[in-house]
């Protein structure tokens, strides 16, 4: 089942794609049960949710208040999921970085579906040619511990080595709150890279501007969503959820934000656990904003 | 089990009531799966979940900041569920207007229980003899096909059939947003005909007043419910959610509006699904919304 | 499992603590099924749920801006449940309060996981010796019946209860909203005994600081929280919720509002179900309310 | 809703009645949980689950090869459930033995729901002017401890209790498997006692006789059930299920048997917890013993 | 997906097979919720099932003792469900018999998956030019009545209706046990027509012997098979379950001894509702005897 | 939580046990799925449900008619799970051989809790030393597979890897039924090779003297079972799930005939997925089975 009934292109040398789907069904984890887990199941659950909307993309859309596509022709091609071997993890992480290239150099958007919290960077790798990238995470937790236990490449640890990468120019983090993996030091450690910390409460307080003001018109960005950036009244299907997170417009207004004012190169989300979610309202919100995304691309300013 | 526990009366002659409960347990399709979908079992989890307050009718109510009936002798009566018929399934939904026609006949409000969204068509075809009637739609679609594969009584089209009887003067569009069965032409076709469209956005951003503004004071108004126009967050048991849609304040606020100010003469909610619901928490708030406006109608300015 | 896998101690007279935990894994009921209802399983639910946080408490903290216990030792002891014998149970309720007492006598703060909402006047007779104490209730009803089937110390009369001891100078009911037990003489009595009444709706309306204003600064304050006072959306875990309560930020903002300007002398939660609960939702976010609550008096100002 | 929907009579005095049914909807427990438990919920589950049997019950039964009440008009009254008092725990044990009395001396059979397996010796009290009474017990553990912690009227000595009244002459214990709370001296004491101990295996290996063997023809014979002793595939519904139990057809016999060459005077059913029930076999399992148990009395030899 | 992942066809002119798979996902109900009960979805979830077995159908088969399909190259076809319209219910039936009626054409053994237990004589209606067919009912009910509330297709009555067919020798019903819809009148009614009553316990006292020396060798046979003969711990998911069925075994050896020895023009089976399924048992247990029965036919004597 | 709350010990040179229990939570699979399946959660399920039992171990046992050990000393030790690295899959397995060895050197008897049914192997390699191993293996399937996509230590392979060992003198396979991934192939060369091959019917048919008598008295066994080898009604917590397998007794008798005329050197069993069980009764019949095989094996003929 293809995300949104759209086409499906396996030969990557074949792709003929404004907007590539690829789904990365596994992760890089601190314990066994993380190698396949639940958020393993989160591509194909996203696909399966977004099916229903494959007839309508061509329906009006009230949120853009005309045709989705703009009376555009999108071609947006499913591409499958990276194969996996358990047999050789390692090579399955290198697999990934290959497929975004090849992705990228056939000129498509990459939008990718997780995953655990490791996987953004091994895709920032293949943006090695890019120009400076600002890399928009919404996401309660830093993600910025240099290792846990030894382990460098572990879900606590990307926007570290994102930020390592000479083209990932700075993190815009959104979405604090409460206690995570952070230490005082990462903070710091962060800050002092130039990164930009928005907690949860700040874009209550004063608005998505706050958001949209950290990142520079015309930018190019990735954005990288973990699910627990969001409210668990709307992405409850996560495996480490926190009260007080993004509401969905927010969400929307973030990414509308951006994709009219910037130039997005590429999105994924992780750690989607669709066994944790309640009536399939992750999956659904996720689906929406990545087609609020797609939308928001064809009108940029 | 009655409708907050008042007293039933399935023999319309005798009806005695301000309010009448009426339970409508079916649909009109697309498919097989459709005749008696899960929104069949909506009347009897609405019912069963309405139980609790039945004693407490009579106690303080912290919205009206008084008694809930302000003293009054209101006669709310259960009128059971229309009659159905497996093998003449056509006849179910003439047999929905004459049910509705008797109700009005005993000069009852009638609050209806659905049933998918094909029904609200059948209950205004009993209005024929009222003054022009605003129908007040909250749902996230605008339900404004004309046909779909033939069939033009589906839940597609109710408001364009609702539109096109005489004694119907607009509807109110509220809650609209994302992707659905509406094409361009259909959105023209609904302003053409003098409608109002008004998205989840637009109440997100400008507040209820956006609604209240929209219908006349002293407005004969029909208010329909698809559980989809409220956000899953608090009507998660309906078959299409979709994120952003109205809060319970927002849809209270709405119902407590319209119900003071114009002059309401019947309701229905639809689309709703117990078995995709969560902690009963749909039920309940569609409980709660039947109070208010029972609340809001005894307040008339 | 402690909470916040802190450490334990059972022989109350040893206790050593800033903060102590206790469960109260009862109630005082109407009917049968209530002895042992579901809330009894609620000092359980919440102390698994608090596990993963445990290793956390010294990282940084989002909300706070730096290190959750702004560097100091804090001393923070999980005193088990209070033990309770099925052949015995009233003796069970003189326990809760003598435990208390043993709690305050060494000098530490009681945070009680309940329980039915019969348990917070058990607890607030232990006070005895206290200062005049401010009662701040969050709960969707008022709980003030003088009694129920001749009942006197059920889950409709804390509050009433509560207002009758002499060093409890009075009660801020907050998130009052539809109905409930309450009649209109039972909020007569609670206004003329000096108490504020503030709805939901006030402070949707008003904000946070409608409830704040309403607390004198440094006054000497017990929280008491029925799951039912917040959203269902955050606590859809209690017997009797109903939709348009408070949300996660207005409740960490009055309680942080609370524990930096006033004296809290302890706090409670009552009718958690955790059977009904939605991916354990209602737990993880008393848990964080309890950390918020730590957090803040840490800070006062 | 009645058990197989026949007609109700809570005003034992105007019993008029052939076998009466009764439940009682709680137990005597070492533990708080256990006031209460889920076995309270039994009564209810079965009598809903016996509810599509009622319009059945003229009909013809494959079991006994004619109509089931062999043409004969037979008095089935439902009494409800024994009333018990949240605050007085003590007298509702008293009160289970009086019902009962009342029961009898209206001249009816009575068939009690329990509970949990302290109910047996409540009932079996009201006996006390009767022949000596056999005691048929199903059930996988022996129930035959003096006392656990000092309680003497739990759910492990119900066999003990009994065997010491006067009137009660033997206990059949039928079931008999694997580890429970019985020790070596309980087997020993039962033994000693004149009681037959009968292991599901021996059940197994030589057939049902082995069990009506141990029964004397015209005995007076009191049947009580715990779920356990049937297998898990048919009552998976109980707190202590172990595999290798009765089956269908065993247990289905050994009633008939009894029912057709003795005196049976009464029975009961303990240990039943629906929510642990998988697709409500275990009340079905249940609803059809007892009817098989009313139609063999009606054809004794 | 088809069953056992076997070639399809829906253009049955162009039909070339042995055995031809056919869904029939609806009833004839005496109620709204039976148009399109849980037993619509039985077909689907029989082919889901089915599916890992697909690859293995040319490996050993343990129960055969060689290959599967004896070295014989099979051709099994999926033909999908007969179309059903929610607009013209009685063109459904019609269309049932229509198929079917196709499938003999081209010379192949119809395997059908219902629906309701309605669906048996509609499938009979197209074996109008065979020799004389012996019907082998498995269930725990005679459906033998002539009308129900005057509807003389409904569930209750197919086995009457099949035996009125000229071309209908005899029906063996097997597996009768306890209550259900037949009186006494529908028994001798059974009996005088010639027809063969083989309850459940003559199965298990006699063995599958007594269902077989009950059918003629080399005589036509249709298998007809009501979940709710067989026992529910392997067949959990049908509306009526009854305890004391006929077991895994029974069922296969009554159906490899007729497959053996006599000449299956057709098979189908009926009430299997998925959703009342417990870990797809039903399903699975249906596939096994489907496959066994090709097995046993491709064996005859 | 150890199992049946006996004494841990991690450290294995100091182990002093006559049995050790061994948690094996992983597998070696052919997809990325399989590398932490639900099988890995069987160790820990397992524990959990034997938890209750472990009070009664010195009750008396029904099934052997007096104390469970016999009135002997047992020494029950649980040794923790293998530890497992997700970034050294290969090192995993090696590590369960040594972790046996150590055991095994310590003089006690491995009882393993799989894992996926690629573990047997991995175990038996640590008996190089012991004289010939017979291998009683209760499975659906063969297992005889030389490779499945050049995989040779997977879950299709374990039975012809062990065989392949010198010290195993040869399998007995029992329950053997339907189609699995076995071919003609297969079952010829595990018959050339001098093993048993004994279906479920035969079982069935038989008795269990049909496998009893196919160990010779006094032999080395080691007995490894596969959940699916018994019937899904007692072990439907499985993923390849069949029906008409291995009953509780035939499974019980089997173990204690094989426990009481054999040296029993150590046991396993795998494929057990605690997600798909029923109400527990897998965990629970595998926890009486292993209990049922330690009193066997105190009472060696």
């Amino acid at each position: 089942m293809s995300f949104l009934g759209q086409p499906t292109e396996t030969q990557l040398e074949k792709l003929n794609a404004d907007f590539a789907i690829l789904g990365v069904p596994f992760g890089s984890p601190y314990h066994m049960q993380g190698v396949a887990s639940d958020a393993s199941n989160a591509p194909s659950a996203v696909r399966e949710r977004s099916h229903r909307f494959g007839p309508m993309l061509t329906h009006y859309d009230f949120d853009f208040g005309e045709n989705l596509f703009a009376g555009q022709n999108v071609r947006l091609v499913d591409c499958g999921d990276v194969i996996s071997d358990p047999r050789s993890l390692d090579d399955n992480k290198t697999r990934v970085t290959d497929v975004v290239r090849k992705i990228l150099s056939q000129g498509a958007v990459p939008i990718v579906l997780g995953g655990d919290d490791s996987i953004p960077p091994l895709i920032l790798r293949a943006y090695e040619d890019s120009e400076p990238i600002t890399v928009l995470q919404i996401d309660a937790h830093l993600d910025y511990r240099d290792e846990v236990n030894g382990i460098r490449d572990g879900y606590s640890s990307p926007m570290r080595r994102a930020k390592e990468m000479p083209w990932v120019k700075k993190i815009v983090h959104v979405g604090l709150r409460g206690l995570g993996s952070a230490r005082q030091q990462d903070v710091e450690d962060s800050r002092a890279a130039g990164n930009d910390l928005i907690t949860a409460k700040q874009v209550k307080n004063q608005g998505v501007k706050c958001v949209l003001n950290a990142i520079e018109p015309d930018a190019k960005v990735f954005i990288t969503i973990d699910c627990d950036g969001f409210d668990p009244a709307i992405m409850p299907g996560t495996s480490c959820p926190m009260p007080g997170g993004l509401d969905y417009w927010e969400g929307a207004d973030i990414i509308n934000g951006v994709g009219t004012k910037c130039d997005v190169i590429g999105m994924d989300y992780t750690e989607h656990f669709p066994s944790l979610d309640l009536g399939g309202i992750t999956s659904l919100t996720l689906v929406r904003l990545m087609v609020t995304l797609i939308g928001s691309m064809l009108r940029r300013d």
